[in-house]
């Protein structure tokens, strides 16, 4: 099984992605995690509803989601960019089927309506953010569409334990499924040839990074990426054995990656 | 099998369907298809590209989707409204999973992409309209999901032969559903309490209708009604013994309809 997390950004190839995957296919069960932001971005744009985003208090920043950017969320994730992305594989001939985390409650996640969130130097509690982070994951229903050889495409949200749809990280619900799922491969692609020492420099590319020396990156990475590794220390703990970072703009990408070209984590 | 189609108004009370539905999937396996018109309006608006609709030589109208209003109705149908029903369904312990017409090749239409349409007095081509008329339905994907006990909740658009996002009619895609698999119910539900003599008068319910009597109502149909009439017609066509027609807005909705409490079409 390889499941492979695309992110949401402008240069994504989707065309060199689906070619890649016709021949992966015939030899590992395949599930695709999207992520959808800069569109998700756009739509806010036009509805006069921008994204906001908050940094808690631990420093990770992530959308603050309140009523109107959940429904901006729906639309953009599980409606415009998820319907786009199956349409543009069944075009390919691989058997797409898009889904969200809350379909046959998929992805199921512990809400954390109430944040702390540093605004300038003041710390001030949020209240209401429907966000929560995916703990669960429906392998019955995975493993029926993988059995009959469909591929699951699938974004947040996810719903709640109460039933709520909350918004939820794409990086974080990949590294538990992929942990849940006994995946053996696990593989991130975005709009950077991997993980870079210096962000804005592709040159510092860090080809490997262990277990032992995960930590220190963690300490010094920033923003998406932060999150990024956060996911890779989940999929580490729950025992995915490595996990690959790629460029999502190449040929090939999906295979450029597992070759190592990109970042290779490893327990 | 009970096939339920649910109209897109602001009214339909999806609590009182949920409550109703309950006791039903005990008897019955359940497929619902839904609209969203009202919100997909909204929406449009907000984005500064309204819906327009035209009207076909044959006298028939539908929305005219380039595509930016496909865009907007992936948004609205495949993404928040589809979604939304799911999570309430799911509250009610309904095991709902939400599908577009997209996803696995679940609906396949026919495109028409020119269009011979009234514009005042004059008849001018529409070309390039992204619409197309459901004609295949993917049996497999429906009963695998049946058979895990899923209430598969679908949504066009659907995906024409040619591999092309299309937007087409819920009501025809109902009908040919229940035609394909056999449905012994299909059920419509809108807001009014039947097909009524005078559309503005409830107290002018049409209780049943035979096939033979069918035509004259079809001839007299305006707007909306027409559109569901010719799939009620495909359905009688396929061989769908019984469609009942009934109000979205009451307490037991589907059980109301079903007693004939509507409108029922015999063949």
């Amino acid at each position: 099984m390889l499941i492979l997390k695309v992110g949401g950004g402008k240069s994504i190839n989707w065309d060199f992605i689906a070619q890649d995957l016709i021949s992966i296919q015939k030899k590992e069960k395949l599930i695709i995690v999207h992520g959808a932001s800069v569109k998700r971005d756009e739509i806010a744009n036009k509805l006069g509803h921008p994204t906001k985003v908050i940094t808690s208090a631990s420093g990770i920043d992530s959308v603050y989601t309140d009523d109107v950017a959940l429904d901006i969320f729906l639309m953009v994730y599980s409606g415009l960019v998820n319907k786009k992305i199956v349409a543009l594989l069944q075009k390919y001939g691989l058997n797409a089927l898009g889904l969200s985390g809350v379909d046959g409650k998929l992805w199921e996640a512990k809400a954390k309506k109430d944040l702390l969130v540093k605004e300038g130097k003041k710390i001030i509690l949020i209240r209401d953010n429907k966000t929560g982070r995916v703990e669960k994951i429906n392998t019955k229903l995975i493993n029926i569409l993988l059995k009959s050889n469909y591929i699951p495409v699938i974004s947040a949200p996810a719903l709640s334990y109460a039933g709520e749809i909350v918004n939820t990280d794409n990086d974080w619900a990949a590294a538990v499924m992929a942990g849940t799922l006994k995946s053996q491969f696990l593989v991130y692609l975005f709009e950077a040839p991997g993980m870079l020492e210096d962000f804005s420099d592709p040159g510092t590319l860090i080809k490997k990074i262990s277990q032992e020396k995960f930590i220190n990156y963690l300490q010094y990475a920033k923003s998406r990426m932060k999150k990024k590794l956060l996911a890779v220390k989940k999929a580490l703990d729950l025992g995915v054995e490595k996990i690959y970072f790629g460029d999502g703009r190449i040929k090939n990408p999906v295979v450029s990656a597992l070759k190592g070209n990109g970042t290779t984590f490893t327990r």
